[in-house]
């Protein structure tokens, strides 16, 4: 373990959607100068105190967010819209303002940039599990390519422009400020039909087998790189542990005692069938591991969906 | 070996370059439909009777060139200007123009993209020589991970939009149509310069190997590359000998037999060390290998430069 001081100065970009809200939360009675900025806020109550700025990465305002700034954490990625997905627009909005960010981090002096990246499809299909980081990166989606090219952007700007990085590759986070309403993320979305009553819809036959980390274990994770010295620079984060799907649906039953409704659908053919990371790295030189079990995770996001419920009344919100 | 016949309609995209030319003039008697697209020509004398369309990427003559073609070759790629290179610059010249082709031959019904990718320069340091396909791929350079991420997307176009696809890595190229006057390719240009007895430049001490394959027998690997049948997508075409910067300045005074004046400058630290290929699986699946050794390459190259030097008539075109 090579443990420092956090940095001084943080900020975060694409800091308003589910994983950004948990950090901006965490850093901020921690860290005196964090700076948020984004496109928007997935929850603007929940952000109240935080110093926020909103734009886009091609915006002039970034500069404004970044001068000054010791460590920029790149949390932004953008969903084009559409059925079919143009994977050259899914390039531009997603790789090329990644290359922008970083310019900008040049010109801007930043020390070190960490960038999310996923511990669930940078490896692609091919991997036995768990996996590690140095095992192949062979991903067969748009969004894991986009990934792993930034990834790779990261080291040729640490090579030519003297910019430090580390690259932390999560596993499927679950748990509080997850949006409900685009249904992101299978367990918080689960979790919350089944308090409403509602089905739920399974595609496939439920085997399909992830490696769920609760994101205040991960929040953790990030605090330990900010502080990090050693010279690594990638790091899985996840649980460690596989649950499939069938595993949810029976943990949440555990968990509400009670029988859940469940349809099964025809499975989409595009995805791993497993994934599970293997965190010794982690483990080893930032001292990290995931402390919350998979039950505790689902009660602990229970309860904040309760609280939601009540603060927002009504379905309006858990949609 | 899955040899097919030619196919009926070829369009070369990025035609008028080194490698572009002699594809032109070798594929023309052979193919009936053949159709060169690209920014400018270097040498438009010996281009006269090729069937040639002036445009970038983006340009609605490219959809014109790509309509009921059956096999596109991706030759394109642009020098970003300026000493210190913007990498996000390039990427989008590089990078993004390659996806919007991609787009383009998806739209237009292509069958097949060959694309034209570095074999110098995408695995990176870190392998041991003679360097297979299967090697890891680390590039280290801005132009080696443009051509490694174009070769990742070609797959997410086969997976998702069904366009079939075959990489060629090729190394280092050397020949006739070179250009000397942009001082491309070392072997070119140091037999240029010998030629009108000026000094050869060597950075570094002229150890650094690379496998300098004639640019006819790439051409043939070409051809090969489609006529093969077979299930293999990236084939590295090299001559599998590594020579160092000395070892061409002594074949280049073997060749004319005389001493050359060097001067040695102070090295480069980006230059990978050594470069050679392995290119078992082009002799086993396409069942080429290269011919042309290394002397013979030369004499050729001499010949052709001699040629132009009597065409130009005088210093000004070997500079």
């Amino acid at each position: 373990m090579n443990a420092g001081s956090l940095p001084r100065s943080v900020a975060l970009i694409g800091a308003g959607g589910f994983f950004g809200t948990n950090l901006a939360l965490y850093l901020s009675p921690q860290i005196e100068d964090v700076r948020c900025f984004g496109l928007s806020q997935s929850f603007p109550d929940a952000m109240r105190a935080i110093r926020w700025t909103s734009g886009d990465i091609a915006s002039s305002s970034l500069v404004e967010v970044l001068a000054g700034c010791d460590t920029v954490i790149h949390l932004a990625s953008t969903s084009v819209p559409g059925t079919d997905l143009e994977i050259s627009k899914d390039a531009e909005a997603n790789l090329m303002t990644s290359l922008h960010l970083f310019d900008r981090c040049v010109d801007c002096g930043v020390r070190q940039v960490i960038f999310i990246s996923s511990g669930g499809t940078v490896y692609g299909p091919s991997s036995r599990v768990p996996i590690a980081e140095s095992a192949p990166t062979q991903p067969i989606t748009p969004y894991g390519l986009v990934k792993l090219t930034i990834e790779r952007y990261l080291e040729v700007y640490a090579r030519l422009r003297g910019l430090d990085y580390r690259i932390v590759r999560i596993s499927n986070l679950y748990g509080p400020y997850q949006n409900i309403i685009k249904m992101q993320g299978v367990v918080t979305s689960f979790l919350a039909k089944a308090l409403r009553n509602e089905a739920l819809e399974i595609w496939g036959n439920g085997s399909i087998v992830r490696d769920y980390v609760y994101v205040e274990d991960a929040v953790e994770a990030m605090v330990a790189v900010m502080r990090y010295q050693g010279a690594k620079r990638i790091f899985n984060i996840g649980s460690g542990v596989g649950t499939s799907v069938n595993q949810i649906v029976a943990s949440i039953e555990k968990l509400l005692e009670r029988k859940l409704k469940v349809k099964y659908r025809l499975g989409r053919a595009v995805d791993v069938p497993v994934n599970i990371l293997d965190c010794t790295l982690a483990r080893n030189e930032l001292g990290w591991h995931a402390k919350t079990g998979f039950l505790t995770g689902l009660e602990k996001t229970k309860y904040w969906l309760s609280m939601q419920n009540i603060i927002c009344r009504g379905p309006s919100f858990i949609r």
